[in-house]
């Protein structure tokens, strides 16, 4: 049986289950394949340190970009612009790339595309970790018109908003235990901010409509500041809260973002709790299609990266069939809508002292920008009061102005908190 | 842009969706598949009626099969052994074949796959429609020994089950209401026998273990029987009931079945409802993969026949890469466990006269063949009793020796009815 060989860049956790499940699961691959796939090399920086794991280790990169035995690299280090830099020389060595590496994917698609020509490049792993919503989006969709996705996109939140919600525990509380589990790292930004749900929104909108989102257009929301009555206030309405990645394509704009959302209860993603990822895809073929599973962890992970390795190496005989980013022909079919045309219901939350009149001044300010309420509920908690309110269908920019407005009231104790509704 | 020609053979309500939409979404299709995909020509039985369908149409499949420059058949018809028969033309033609056949499938694939040697099979389309389940099986989980999966694999039985518990309705109104709506046949035996389900899961199977298992050694069993105070009675206990395939792979022996079961209300299959369709698969690297979706129809059908025929049109330049059936190297790696083995608690159903002693009767009967019972529900209804029980693990063998002795009581009005418990 043919042996394709293989490099590893990086050999944490990722890399270290693809080198441990490729060892284990030898024959079994091997038959699905129909080729053999062996790690040559991997590359890491404390070479001493891997001197037992079973694979040669180099801590010179050159290692494995000059030997030609070796047809595939799978970068799994973190960054944009190194990893980025990598790429190119492993195109320029005409070797196919695979990469679970979401921010370098979502800030240089257009680049890699341009430089990859006809090299395979895979990055199953970039989104959802094992749960293949690349593949899906990418050919078993192939005939559908994307008219909608959303998606549960950063299992870290999803973890901090269940906790949150069932244990009836603080944000905080709930970020620690994530970090005590190993859901979140030490410095838990990107998962908290929404930046790497981001990027796996903008590659799998690139997926869906051969478009190249620079990250800057797409509103990019985290879940920092929410509160525990966020959730409470959003249950008794009959919604739950849910970090969302959402594109929504409509006569040609299409409408990008990543942000907290309140859905209704009995929806589909509405039902994803803890570390799960989740995609729910509305194409106009085949309706609904939704897909869950584990979206992080090192052997989940590992599973969609040999997906690639063994897509790639099946095809080691002909040109590689599967467009580098969904479209062979990529010109972009929509254009994106701005951040302020943005409209959306929203939840509304103020912080503010114990005093006649709050309520009158809140609303007239909301009716001053045009915006009606639709709901409202309130709870004392110590001397304040939380007043949650939830408007009719607005304009972004009508729900700007308006918070400007209140944050300014003498009565405010904390900036007023909005969440969209979906 | 290179042309691939393609013949449709049958032109009902898939076939007719295939048609219409690759025409209408020529140019989305061409720009991710790289080339374009023509029907050339369409063989239906009555030439007279599709004579305004926009396509050639004959009767004679001699003339698909003789035209040269077509390259891929796509087979919508029913029927085992004549679809099977023009499989083996369609390879002696060097064409690929595309199909959405699931008996045929089920009854032939070790024989399509000596016929075939390397010429592409398609048949995303037969099992669970629109949703991607073989792709996912064949290609993402392709690192994975797959732990176990289990179902929803029929559209119109779990729409029936549906409406019975939701509606509170009898079996037989709710399959005339799936069959006012379309999504039950005038003949809706194959629907509600299980043997349409089954099908799938034998394709499924051979997928997941490379097994190709003749239909004989699955159990199945459909949704016949069932009646509506048995969803009652599960319920109070916290289950639904679907009827599922489920595959268990434990030390080298696979437990294949197809029935109704018994299963915890907030499991991911429980809350499945309606004509949707649902796989959730176990694999030892990826943890659970979830997916579902319209599992029928003629556009959400048409979305799979289409995504292979890119895949192959993908492929026009190179041996195809995938292997027809999910091995390349195709051993059994695993043996079928024999029906009478299966172990399973159960949920048990008796109809009987509304008479002292008759529960110590049963239980009595229970007690001698090993049977202990763990919960017992009665509900009395005209003259009679229902009596639900649900028992500790057992093996189907004990069961059906004790329904077998519990059938022959004079108080008992029906025969006992039993389904097992997941």
């Amino acid at each position: 049986m043919q042996k394709i060989y293989i490099g590893l860049i990086g050999l944490g956790t990722v890399g270290g289950s693809v080198a441990r499940i490729l060892q284990e699961h030898t024959d079994l691959i091997a038959k699905r394949a129909g080729v053999q796939i062996c790690v040559k090399m991997a590359v890491v920086r404390d070479v001493a340190k891997y001197a037992n794991f079973g694979i040669p280790v180099s801590a010179n990169i050159e290692d494995v970009l000059e030997d030609e035995a070796i047809s595939i690299v799978v970068e799994l280090i973190g960054g944009i612009e190194y990893p980025f830099d990598l790429a190119k020389r492993v195109f320029a060595k005409n070797k196919a790339l695979v990469s679970a590496n979401k921010a370098m994917l979502a800030h240089h698609m257009r680049d890699l595309m341009e430089c990859a020509k006809n090299a395979p490049i895979g990055f199953e792993a970039s989104v959802c970790g094992g749960v293949p919503v690349i593949e899906v989006l990418r050919d078993s969709l192939v005939a559908n018109h994307i008219v909608s996705f959303e998606g549960i996109l950063n299992g870290t939140s999803n973890y901090i908003l269940t906790q949150m919600f069932e244990q009836k525990m603080s944000f905080e509380r709930a970020l620690q235990e994530a970090q005590r589990l190993g859901y979140a790292e030490s410095d838990p930004s990107l998962d908290v901010n929404g930046l790497d749900a981001g990027h796996k929104l903008v590659i799998l909108a690139q997926l869906a409509y051969g478009i190249a989102v620079p990250m800057g257009d797409v509103l990019v929301e985290g879940i920092e500041g929410i509160v525990l009555e966020d959730l409470c206030f959003a249950d008794e309405w009959g919604y739950r809260i849910k970090l969302l990645g959402i594109a929504t394509l409509s006569n040609g704009t299409l409408d990008l973002r990543l942000h907290l959302a309140l859905i209704p209860k009995d929806t589909y993603l509405a039902k994803i709790d803890g570390v799960t990822n989740a995609l729910s895809v509305r194409g106009d073929c085949v309706g609904e299609v939704n897909l869950c599973g584990l979206g992080a962890g090192g052997d989940a992970t590992a599973s969609a990266v040999i997906a690639d390795l063994v897509s790639i190496a099946r095809c080691r005989n002909g040109a590689y069939p599967l467009p580098p980013f969904g479209f062979f022909e990529s010109s972009d079919c929509a254009t994106i809508k701005p951040k302020g045309e943005i409209e959306s219901a929203y939840y509304l939350r103020f912080i503010v002292c114990n005093r006649s009149g709050v309520l009158a001044k809140i609303t007239q300010i909301l009716a001053d920008c045009n915006i009606s309420v639709n709901e409202i509920l309130q709870k004392e908690k110590g001397g304040e009061v939380m007043i949650g309110l939830i408007t009719y269908q607005t304009q972004e920019q009508h729900i700007s102005k308006a918070l400007c407005a209140l944050a300014q009231l003498d009565f405010m104790q904390q900036a007023p908190y909005k969440i969209r509704i979906r």
